[in-house]
């Protein structure tokens, strides 16, 4: 086939948007006279005025796939189809005009809408531009805040909201972001939402603790300042607590999957209860506006896939409005209408008080003594790596579909796009659904781009077990090629691992120029996780490097007679020494610095409660933390056997018994690599199955002990960016009784944590979302793993207890961390890039025998590299000639200064202001050379 | 107050009907053209054609009341709100024309309608019209089948259709019966169903071995003939068995109550299933058409209480359909339709086949070998007394509107109707809610009336508690008037007793004539079962007679030395011997036939299954009746203390031991009464609080054992009417195999039970319901109360045990069995008159004082006694100016030849002729004099 015609990146700005959502901001400026604040009711001044919000709340897969809860199939697991719910509420929208409904999780009204005839969508939309319905929030499923990466978050919203956008046009815009189930609240997302233009945003969970102390102080409403870096109001965002989680006040609920009772009004039956209702309802009513400040309260209607059947809710809604707003003729001061959160807000802003100020976060939560949600930040480490190399894989196929242009979607290896993948993918931000790895679709993007950007057409290859030493090419072919696309902004160097049965290789670089390699045998411990995909008995070892946005393109062959292994270089930048007698970590040194710190780590595990307690009968399940003793079990006092490869990069000296079996016991190993050319050591763990033949629950930690005089501090980031301090049994907002020694001071780690004194930096960059905390001074402990025998009572219904058809005794898992040491000053200048190349991992993959010598081997998508503070957060194809540009300042305020850069193709230049932590997108109209 | 006009009771013929439901047939007589039989979808003559109609199943009252269930209340014991049905139903119906919906339950229906707006009131009428919304069965409820008396559900019935037929016209008549919950099926019924005009008639549950016979022989449609008597077409249905009972085929029920997958056909999302749901559904088509006879099957989609939200019902099925159809195209021959049960009885008469021919009924229903429905004939004992007096009241209270006219509704004693009674009543017919006795509102009809018939409008006492002796106005005042109200077209005699303090009382008749009366201590019986709600120690005893449809009044006096007792007059009719050494009968004669028989009557107690059996884990319960062996448990073989009262119409002699204490054991007692004026003995049996500490349940019975040599056969009524012959181990219609031995040979008696040889009969007349049987020959066992420790897992969800505030330790139970002894030619004589006035009892009012003397004490509203076989069924207020009146004749063909009468006033006379067991319903115009 003839080369495709190669086209070129280049960028020519045509839109831009000052938030972060991707729709252009002059497209529809005004408001419309009918939908919006102006479709409110109107309120009574004098009057205690509640706002009574019909609302459903769907996850976005749970107990049940995302599918099965849109079409209410397994109802025998959980009652809720999403499909009946929306067909439901608009059949019951038309009935009254007064009715009001928000409606939230833009993944199911996707799927409903693009099954409603011509007639009902015309329906719908003047639904929406009356204000009768009306979405909040609008991203493609509400993200749970404690586990998830603002990247992922930013694309999920973008994706909602883009589908409002287009569908509604202004009336379908969002104005208060509704987060009323997520288990604590993180500043990050607060902060994203105002960068996003919501007005508000309301939630239902919090400490309980906090949530007393905010009642009594009428501060459950407030303004949180969400960043320390962005100019106020640039992250401010007013916030308010709900009354009851997100449900019904007690004894109204009328939901179908309720049992309160109904409204009975007719005079001839039996059980009238019209006056019984009216005082009951009256009497809530003035309670709750003893804990709220203004004559406003607002109530939530619904509750979990309710309003599947919203005739029961709105039949008797209609009866309650009127027969207490009836009791205003005899006296009754209490006005009660239909309304949403926006106009609910808006009566709120009306009332023009001053807020109380919040600058911290709403983790962790507990909603009592002993229930910390603080096991979730943990639970299911596998998926929660497999969300962060899924998301890597996205960000790397829009990148490559603007790439690609027009012939990445339909080339020489069929059609394909991003699609099905970003909607997969979304489904996992919020929970535990399953989604599978990088899709036949998205493969033939990748395979179609890179054939036009390389000219060659020749079979590419997918290998995604490489982390367990698995790939059948590699392990039989001898001669390869192995493609490295680095979606970073600027150049990376990676090491390479490939599982191969040679014992030696010759390998070029695409100049031809010969690289270092190195052949070591497999780990016993990856042999044994391996379950029969693969035999590889070595591993070829070698340092890649890729340009940015943009690929590199290795020769592999293998040799008939090994060379001698190449020298090992000496790492630059860190020193490490282990224990003799013990085998474990004793220091870590900064070679630049010239610090060192007294380092230890080893694997613990922590008694998971059995409910079996004077204090509280709560058990460690999937979301609840509860170590029945502050004190957790070492699981070897010695790591005797430690293996140390003489890898290319590896430094350190093995002991006198050094052998193949790297065990701290049978179900827990780690290598330990020091590479040349890195600042951080990675230690790969690999834990599993964890044993429950004792009956006991374990929630396994990997513990560092340092000489870091941390003083009872240590700092975890919010979604993967700004990070906050975090002290020992103290919250920043109240006085702590603190009742959970461990499990009340956990925090969610979403890409970093670190302890620091005046001198020293202990900086651990995470391959996913865990939960840690910092017990002792100069301690960090992160959890990895959790097997759990009984539920927590939370309503997942089953103990967190993980098999699969490959590991059926218990799931395997494997992660990495990267320690650091720094000067605290200087310390983000290795986490912060190093936590980027983590995320945005590149994408390796091969093509079997010699390539054609046409074949274009290195390619870069930028003109040149960007500034080091600024991240290339997005790249991505908005529609047929435009494509998105999110670009980031990936530094705080303490770390560095404020970023210009320049953007451009030819002639014209454009500049670009980035302050720190700010988040900017652009549409830009792209032209194809 | 001036003494108000007299207003005599004149008929004249206005309209007649010759169906049984009073709606006149020459209002639309021609069928609408788009409603009926016209409004059915066409089929496909050469495929097998489905007709899925969709429908709801609500109970007016089971586990919830009957307005908890229209609300939607208490969905904590059962989840089921009419009202949301109702409005679901409609919704989805206009959303798609082809949609159709059958509804049953007129009582629910009304209560829904009168909430209606005007428009919706409009929408459902055109929806009626179109055939959209179809009317099955209609009455007020779906009566119980096995313990209902004919003359109320005809009543129910009336009711129902009479607000069908007035609100919607000749489009809502509904034109199939539809039993599909009734555990077995009288004949009665469906002979009645006949009358009234139904095209036919489905129901769901029957014996499973008959069924299996009916499926292999493809006998499940047939026609019924219901009559012995009536002359064939006249009790002839067409009857047919609907395939699953009334749900839909294993796999297709879409209602939220259930779990199965919906139909999920978006090829975009997972799990995609049309091929799958259509293949299963084609599978279960053709194996239902293997055990029908037509290319035309039914199947019922719905259950009970379903399509609250309706839309998920009908989404489904409209893709079912869809792509069930659009399998044609690929040469599958089944074609699905939205249908109606009357749509597919058309299609069945179209076929034009010649269905085998029913002659006996569906009792007892067993749904497997230990599984036999007999135990509900008896469950319940006191509140199917209640249902009978009630019915009682309702049927006085309906002739006293009549004959009181407009003056009975709003006179001295305030306004008032029988409308409440009868709502209220009709409720009982079909299950276990309470409902309060004679309500105010009645009584103030009832006052109302006899003042204006009497001239007097002195306050009127109602006592609702005569049968246990307590009545205060009796037991205190020294002067009181006695009115009887007689609501049969008959001169009846009855002994009254009214609990009384004095010892001496004289008492005169209307012509002030001296009635003979007698004093007697109340028994200890009695005394035990007051609980403090009456403290008289005597009963003052005497006849009274009353004229047909009219009242005669009594005047008592305190005498303050009492008389001499009145010589007992010897019974005329009958003799009874009582055995010297146990107390119990031995023999009963007739001394007018000179006939005698051997005789002795005792009680036993079954003891109630656990469930803890080799067989089955069937337990006894509320519906299963399932003794634990076959022999009973004798409760005490001596009635030593047999008590003895000096009636004015008791013939025996007391043995030497008689003493107060006619106990069989401390929870057994009973009296013995024979009457001078009678051809009836009266056993008037207490039972209860059935001991329970033994743990074991008990079914107790009471057992006449005769000399009559009655071959395995008895015979049992049908809803008070037609008697049927039973015969021991035995099924007309299949080869039965008995598996059990006393639960399989009970059957339901409503109103009597008798057994014969050549020579005697030995009929038992009850004042209830009750299921019985003869299991010896010559013997004949009537159950009469229950008490059971165990759930018998047919939805009820308890044991049946049964207490009340006054009986807490278990309810106590009184009631009477009238035994008659005749040739068998003869017996109907005295039996259908007896039962009769056990249905339609007098009505005893007081007045205290001295009556005015220009009251008048006696009346009758018939001008003439109606002949011996003609029963003056129903004469009831039609409206303003229109009575309804119906009469039957009241023997079967081989008790009498048909009857003629003349029924008229002045001045013209109108013949009216009546076969054996025909029933008649008149609509005449009333002219005031």
């Amino acid at each position: 086939m003839a080369t495709p015609e190669y086209t070129p990146f280049v960028f020519l700005l045509l839109l831009f948007q000052s938030g972060v959502w991707g729709v252009p901001v002059c497209q529809t400026p005004q408001e419309s006279p009918t939908c919006g604040y102006k479709s409110c009711h109107a309120t009574k001044p004098g009057m205690l005025n509640v706002h009574l919000v019909p609302h459903t709340h769907d996850d976005v897969g749970w107990l049940k796939t995302v599918d099965q809860y849109f079409y209410g199939d397994r109802n025998d697991i959980q009652h809720a189809g999403v499909q009946y719910i929306l067909d439901s509420v608009v059949d019951q929208l038309l009935k009254n005009p007064d009715r009001r409904f928000i409606y939230v999780e833009t993944a199911f009204f996707y799927r409903w809408w693009k099954q409603q005839t011509d007639d009902m969508q015309n329906t719908v939309k003047q639904l929406v531009n009356e204000g009768r319905l009306e979405f909040v929030n609008g991203g493609w499923c509400m993200s749970d805040e404690a586990t998830t990466h603002y990247s992922a978050v930013i694309d999920q919203m973008t994706m909602g909201l883009r589908f409002l956008n287009d569908t509604f046009g202004h009336c379908g815009r969002p104005r208060v972001a509704w987060h009323i189930d997520p288990f604590g609240h993180a500043r990050e997302h607060a902060s994203m939402f105002a960068q996003m233009g919501y007005d508000g945003f309301f939630f239902g969970r919090l400490d309980y603790q906090d949530r007393n102390r905010r009642m009594v102080a009428r501060e459950q409403e407030m303004l949180w300042r969400a960043s320390e870096s962005l100019t106020p109001p640039m992250a401010d965002l007013f916030t308010g607590i709900l009354p009851n989680g997100y449900n019904p006040p007690e004894g109204f609920c009328w939901d179908q999957s309720c049992d309160d009772p109904p409204i009975r009004d007719d005079p001839d039956l039996e059980d009238y209860n019209v006056d019984d209702v009216v005082t009951r309802f009256l009497h809530i009513a003035h309670g709750q506006a003893l804990v709220y400040k203004t004559n406003h309260i607002i109530m939530t209607m619904g509750s979990d896939f309710q309003y599947e059947n919203a005739n029961l809710w709105y039949k008797n809604l209609d009866k309650l409005i009127r027969y207490v707003n009836q009791m205003q003729s005899n006296g009754s001061e209490v006005n009660v209408l239909y309304s949403t959160p926006s106009c609910y807000l808006q009566e709120l802003h009306r009332v023009n008080l001053t807020w109380p100020l919040k600058g911290d976060d709403f983790f962790p939560y507990a909603d009592s003594a002993h229930d910390f949600w603080t096991g979730y930040f943990t639970s299911r480490p596998a998926l929660k790596r497999y969300e962060r190399i899924s998301n890597s894989y996205l960000q790397t196929c829009k990148q490559l579909e603007v790439l690609g242009g027009p012939i990445s979607r339909k080339g020489p290896f069929g059609a394909g796009d991003s699609e099905t993948l970003k909607h997969r993918l979304n489904k996992v931000y919020h929970c535990t659904v399953c989604v599978t790895s990088l899709s036949p679709l998205s493969q033939v993007l990748v395979s179609n781009t890179l054939s036009s950007l390389s000219g060659s057409s020749a079979p590419r290859v997918y290998c995604e077990h490489l982390n367990i030493s698995v790939c059948p090419l590699t392990e039989t072919s001898k001669k390869f090629s192995v493609n490295v696309y680095n979606p970073l902004a600027r150049p990376v160097s990676w090491p390479v691992r490939l599982p191969v049965n040679g014992t030696a290789y010759s390998i070029s670089d695409a100049k031809g120029k010969a690289v270092d390699s190195q052949v070591v045998p497999v780990s016993q411990a990856t042999a044994a996780v391996r379950r029969g995909r693969g035999y590889a008995v070595n591993e070829l070892l070698f340092q890649v490097q890729a340009p940015p946005l943009g690929y590199s393109t290795y020769s592999v062959s293998l040799l008939q007679n090994g060379p001698p292994s190449p020298p090992s270089p000496l790492p630059r930048f860190l020193r490490v020494t282990f224990d003799r007698e013990t085998g474990l970590l004793s220091s870590l040194s900064n070679l630049e610095t010239q610090q060192t710190v007294k380092l230890s780590q080893n694997f613990y595990w922590y008694n998971a409660s059995d409910g079996n307690n004077s204090e509280s009968i709560q058990m460690s399940g999937a979301y609840i933390f509860r170590p029945n003793t502050s004190t957790p079990f070492i699981i070897s006092k010695t790591s005797l056997y430690l293996h140390v490869f003489q890898y290319n990069s590896i430094c350190m000296r093995p002991t006198k018994r050094s052998r193949f079996i790297p065990w701290f016991s049978p179900w827990v190993s780690q290598v330990v690599r020091l590479y040349t050319d890195s600042r951080a050591l990675e230690l790969e763990w690999t834990v599993g199955p964890v044993p429950i033949g004792d009956d006991l629950g374990k929630e396994v930690i990997s513990r560092l002990d340092s000489s870091i005089n941390s003083s009872g501090v240590f700092y975890t980031d919010s979604n993967g960016r700004e990070v906050l301090q975090r002290r020992k049994d103290y919250r920043p907002t109240w006085n702590l009784r603190q009742s959970e020694p461990i499990a009340g001071n956990y925090y969610p780690i979403n890409s970093r944590a670190y302890i620091k004194d005046d001198k020293d930096q202990l900086t651990v960059v995470t391959d996913r979302s865990q939960g840690g905390g910092s017990i002792q001074d100069g301690s960090l402990e992160i959890m990895l793993h959790r097997r759990l025998l009984y539920d927590d009572v939370r309503g997942v219904g089953e103990p967190l207890n993980e098999t699969s058809d490959i590991y059926p005794e218990g799931l395997v898992v494997r992660g990495r961390h990267l320690l650091s040491l720094s000067p605290p000053a200087m310390a983000a200048d290795t986490h912060r890039p190093l936590a980027q190349e983590v995320v945005l991992q590149p994408l390796i993959t091969f093509t079997d025998g010699e390539l054609h010598p046409s074949t274009r081997l290195e390619f870069s998508g930028l003109q040149a590299v960007l500034p080091p503070a600024v991240h290339l957060l997005t790249v991505s194809q908005w529609d047929q000639d435009t494509v998105l540009l999110r670009l980031e300042h990936q530094y705080q305020a303490s770390e560095i200064t404020h970023t210009l850069l320049s953007l451009g193709g030819d002639p014209s230049v454009w500049e670009v202001s980035l302050k720190p932590m700010e988040i900017r997108t652009f549409l830009l109209r792209v032209r194809q050379r």
